[in-house]
């Protein structure tokens, strides 16, 4: 297996560009945790205790009551953000549980509240059962605005937002699988444009079957993407296979229009794209299959299906989700901008539409500066965020999803 | 029924001493709701980044999961209380519903950072059920560090608070009752010394037996008090009665020594102290009854069981639960300094000795400036809440509670 410097503790600059950072450095900046729950007005005085609590709250809280929509506008709901999870897919730690998830949860909070402005709060859950997993978060559906599902493993992970989404008439967004996607499609949008090719005339492999795999598989096909080729550890997922479960079933269905069989050799011939979301790695070997301006997304985290330096021989445009290499794909550029679009605009849902506007923005704000390494843009752009909201939230409002 | 000015509105001056509170004046004190979630320390650079989310973070989950006790000190958790409610016995206002329910539990959560500086966030929950409340809490665990109950109401609260205490090694504890058992007894604790009787001479007439009304008789018996008579709406709780449910056959049994039955002139009869936690109201004629230096603390909010003008003219020691008169009882005395001192301590439960401690920290606050109207110190009065943790934190380290 081909591994990289660890980027948290190494002190070697090549191919890792960041400065040493020391386990004392990390263990310090998460004492007493990440977060912190404030007052957004002083409450200093007899009078502020009697508008803020007893006795001027009851008057708020008969109107929520009488027109449950002023809890949008009169409590922090209306901006607040659930990050949930149940601790079974954390990183590349895997199933460590809700409670040694939580500086995960409470990391992903401080990116909501950096990148958009929203509120979040992290809430883990010391269950893996779907149905208790959906039961406890229809429970405490009034506790929150919308809810962001994450480090949920597959297959649960798709269940448990298809049910939850469909119980609770706020954003939902299972962000392993969809924030990828999203970043992913904005990302190939532009590195189409690099190579002068098209979503309809394209072959994609994607290694990885997996909650993101299967959300950018979703994302490509809604994107026009016609080839899709998808392979799980057992190789190619085809229709002939008697092992597949419900999701693998559905990819089956809905992609490899070729119905070709066989592992990343067979796969990865003529391919235009390589798209890897599997946790394993790729021999430089198979690489010289691919067509002529390859394009090679390998996203494992911390380590690439294939290191950048080798994938570059074989591929025009390559990008990783580290912030060590050129064309990071990472999450942060879509989450924080969709559930803010989403709840300025008092979306009901997280849509699929939404979702492919969300990625346009993204893709658009490289503009004139578009080159084989620069194909989205970084994770810091403060213009990230509130681009993807505006189109989140036009989206929302054209399909009329909204309250 | 004796009724009084709305403090949040009128504009009259006697006896409501705050100046006018308009409703827009409340209302936009409340828009965007009361908290928000905030960074504890800069998110602004690749670095920083990287540190607190991945790849960073990585390594204070593993150590997590290797020392769950981590969690304590490496994520929020170890100052975090969850204000947990389902707006079931909500102020005044009743069974409202969680969504309506909010605004009083932001302020609640405002009220704990203000007080302790702990942090705390507000979960609501759709349902009524004590099964599915407790169950939610356990499955919840791991998000926060302690437990404030808040305005569910009697009989189920008490169920709800036993079980979820036997379930979770966290503090825990119902704020309706046991915040306000609490700062009775320490009112009580000076309004004796300032009438010279002792705890174990006197007669106490205890009007509601609800959330407060149970704890208030249980404190008061753990502190001495032996001749405790409850009233319910029905009259004096007695063993004879037949309707009682198994919160007031435990009141039966551990108090009303005596067994007499009848209403609130009966009970009343050469009483030392009325303790009105009912909602209701009391008429002027029972009082006369009462022995001399009596005490009277008319609790219920907004309106008194009794004026406090014409309660003053029977009794030497008059409180109520509003700030515009002396002798305020007010929770916000204790549960800020409870749990503080209870995470501070790492006590695994908030038990009756951290609560007599507490009632004691509160009563010796006030020293030699004991008068008939200041026998507990003021809601605003800093020293309170750090007394309160230093005496829950010792009485936990006392108990060994402690993790």
């Amino acid at each position: 297996m081909t591994t990289l410097p660890d980027a948290s503790t190494t002190t070697d600059s090549t191919p890792t560009r960041l400065p040493a950072i020391t386990d004392e450095e990390i263990f310090s900046a998460h004492e007493g945790g990440k977060l912190s729950a404030e007052l957004t007005r002083p409450l200093e005085t007899q009078r502020d205790l009697s508008i803020a609590y007893t006795p001027g709250v009851a008057k708020v809280c008969t109107a929520i009551k009488d027109t449950p929509e002023l809890a949008r506008t009169h409590t922090w709901t209306g901006r607040l953000v659930a990050v949930v999870s149940d601790g079974s897919a954390v990183l590349g730690l895997g199933d460590i549980g809700a409670k040694a998830s939580l500086p995960v949860m409470e990391g992903k909070c401080a990116l909501f509240k950096r990148f958009s402005g929203l509120d979040a709060i992290p809430i883990v859950l010391d269950t893996n059962d779907v149905d208790e997993i959906v039961e406890t978060l229809v429970r405490l559906r009034p506790s929150f605005g919308a809810v962001n599902l994450e480090d949920i493993s597959a297959p649960r992970c798709f269940e448990v937002e298809e049910r939850v989404k469909a119980a609770l008439d706020i954003p939902v967004m299972h962000d392993d699988q969809h924030g990828t996607a999203i970043v992913v499609l904005a990302a190939l949008t532009n590195a189409l444009r690099v190579v002068d090719k098209s979503f309809t005339s394209i072959k994609v492999v994607l290694s990885g079957a997996g909650a993101a795999g299967v959300a950018v598989a979703k994302i490509l096909g809604d994107a026009g993407v016609e080839n899709v080729i998808v392979l799980d550890s057992k190789g190619i997922i085809d229709s002939q296979r008697s092992d597949l479960t419900a999701t693998k079933e559905w990819i089956a269905s809905n992609t490899n229009p070729g119905g070709i069989s066989g592992g990343i050799d067979t796969a990865l011939d003529g391919a235009d794209v390589f798209i890897g979301v599997s946790g394993g790695t790729i021999d430089e070997e198979h690489l010289p299959q691919m067509a002529d301006d390859a394009i090679i997304f390998a996203l494992s985290n911390p380590n690439p299906e294939i290191i950048p330096d080798i994938a570059s021989k074989y591929a025009t445009v390559v990008a990783t989700g580290r912030s060590d290499f050129p064309n990071q794909i990472n999450n942060v550029l879509a989450f924080p901008g969709i559930f803010r679009g989403a709840l300025d605009s008092g979306a009901t849902d997280i849509t699929d539409a939404m979702k492919l506007s969300a990625a346009r923005a993204i893709a658009d704000l490289v503009g004139d500066d578009l080159a084989p390494d620069y194909i989205v843009p970084g994770a810091l752009d403060a213009r990230v965020a509130p681009a993807v909201a505006d189109a989140v939230e036009s989206a929302a409002h054209a399909q009329g999803v909204v309250r």
